[in-house]
């Protein structure tokens, strides 16, 4: 009976099934087994399924595919478990991993205490702040603390692109958020032709923010990594916090830091839940 | 680093982690133990913990925690995933199995295809008709076709107790049946003190019904045994079945038969998903 092998990991509640391809012979679609796999009932149920893979180009690549069987480009939660996941099983030396990603190369960096992994910092790239990048609709080139019309209420929201759309919000209570109310009302709003992400953001003080997140295509979650890092960019931007802040989010923090040279990196954990033996024929 | 060796299995859809604690030290609280690995992001995920434990007075013993902690008594779906685990652990040599539950002694019964457990067999107890057994307040003794009022619209419920409440409606088809409005408003009726179970049943010939459950305490679930027991009880006791019925659930099909004897035997699948390697620490 064919078996697969995989890990269960996940990054502040972002949960994975990754499959170490250079130990395991994937003889299935792949999105078909995504579409097996990720269902919480019948499969093992999880957010994505990532394949670690041999690369040309790279010290390996990753494949990721949604519950859908689509597949994703990338994804900063997923990336820093495929990092821990590489290490522990001696897929790489070094602490810093080169990998391919549909989005391009991407390097997540372990951070060690003794020789555990603690913690994994990624370069999430450059904000792209022109409504064409983001892309959004709208008079003046950008938007930071634009206002935004919904339902005939005015918003102030300052949007980017961390590589997809960003429409940031600051609250003066993160518990009051309107997270479920106004976040569908702007990921669908007229002047996102690709809809969007919305972040609704406390500031703590200058070098700690809360955030709760409504993610396009999936509704409120617990962490959305891009979204941290827009989050910060647009802190920082408006003169709210430094360019270094830590991120607390539902399941714990992400450390964000808007880099001299305009990069955006990414701390956070990854924490490995389970072994497993999946049976294919059953 | 302690680990925690499990099974993932369902039965029609019902989830639950097993572990063989003839195998397995248990050297945590059990209820810990569930609330973490019910958790479908921050553990393994599952409807259910379920132990197989040494017994005094029978083959085995089976707990089974819900994610939020409490014991269960006894559930159908997941004795026949414990029944099919025990004999394929070889815990257990013969095809009938008897296991101590808090609900008494239950007796699986394994269906084999060669060496492998196809169906799984179990005596889910005798019906009880009585209000005061279900329980059930209003005039009469019993609720067979009884008139039942919600919000001034007369639905006709059939009403019974096997072990737990249940509330049978007839309906026409059962792509249209009410489960999500109707359900919540039966489950809570004034009428039943300890909440109900809810099944609405579309009868195609006296020998297959087509079922749609609105589980207390869970809302529209995949699958309830002890629920098909009770659709095919009022079923055949109407007139409308034989006592001999294929119950048509959305994952899959129930047998259920209502011997001479007055026990309702459920006979049902249970699938073996994945086996698994849970890090206590992490």
């Amino acid at each position: 009976m064919g078996t697969l092998r995989f890990t269960k990991m996940h990054g502040l509640g972002n949960d994975f099934v990754l499959v170490n391809g250079f130990r395991e012979r994937i003889e299935r679609d792949m999105a078909e087994l995504a579409r097996r796999l990720c269902d919480r009932r019948f499969g093992v149920g999880s957010d994505g399924l990532i394949f670690l893979l041999p690369s040309q180009v790279a010290d390996l690549k990753m494949r990721m595919f949604n519950p859908d069987g689509s597949e994703a480009e990338m994804c900063g939660n997923g990336i820093r478990c495929l990092a821990r996941l590489a290490y522990e099983e001696g897929l790489v030396q070094g602490r810093v991993i080169r990998v391919e990603t549909l989005a391009g190369i991407v390097v997540p960096e372990l951070i060690l205490e003794g020789d555990k992994v603690s913690q994994v910092r990624v370069d999430m790239g450059e904000p792209r702040f022109f409504r064409r990048e983001i892309p959004m609709l709208g008079e003046g080139d950008t938007a930071i603390e634009a206002p935004l019309e919904v339902n005939g209420e005015i918003w102030e929201a300052t949007c980017l692109s961390m590589g997809n759309p960003h429409c940031v919000i600051f609250v003066p209570r993160i518990e009051e958020a309107p997270v479920t109310e106004l976040g569908p009302k702007l990921e669908y709003h007229p002047l996102f032709p690709q809809r969007t992400n919305v972040e609704f953001i406390e500031v703590q003080n200058p070098g700690e923010i809360k955030m709760r997140v409504w993610e396009r295509g999936a509704g409120e979650t617990l962490a959305c990594g891009s979204g941290a890092c827009a989050a910060v960019v647009a802190s920082a931007l408006t003169g709210r916090t430094k360019r270094k802040v830590v991120v607390h989010l539902p399941a714990g923090d992400l450390q964000i830091e808007w880099a001299a040279n305009n990069h955006v990196f990414m701390s956070g954990p990854a924490a490995r839940v389970f072994e497993g033996l999946y049976y294919l024929e059953t």
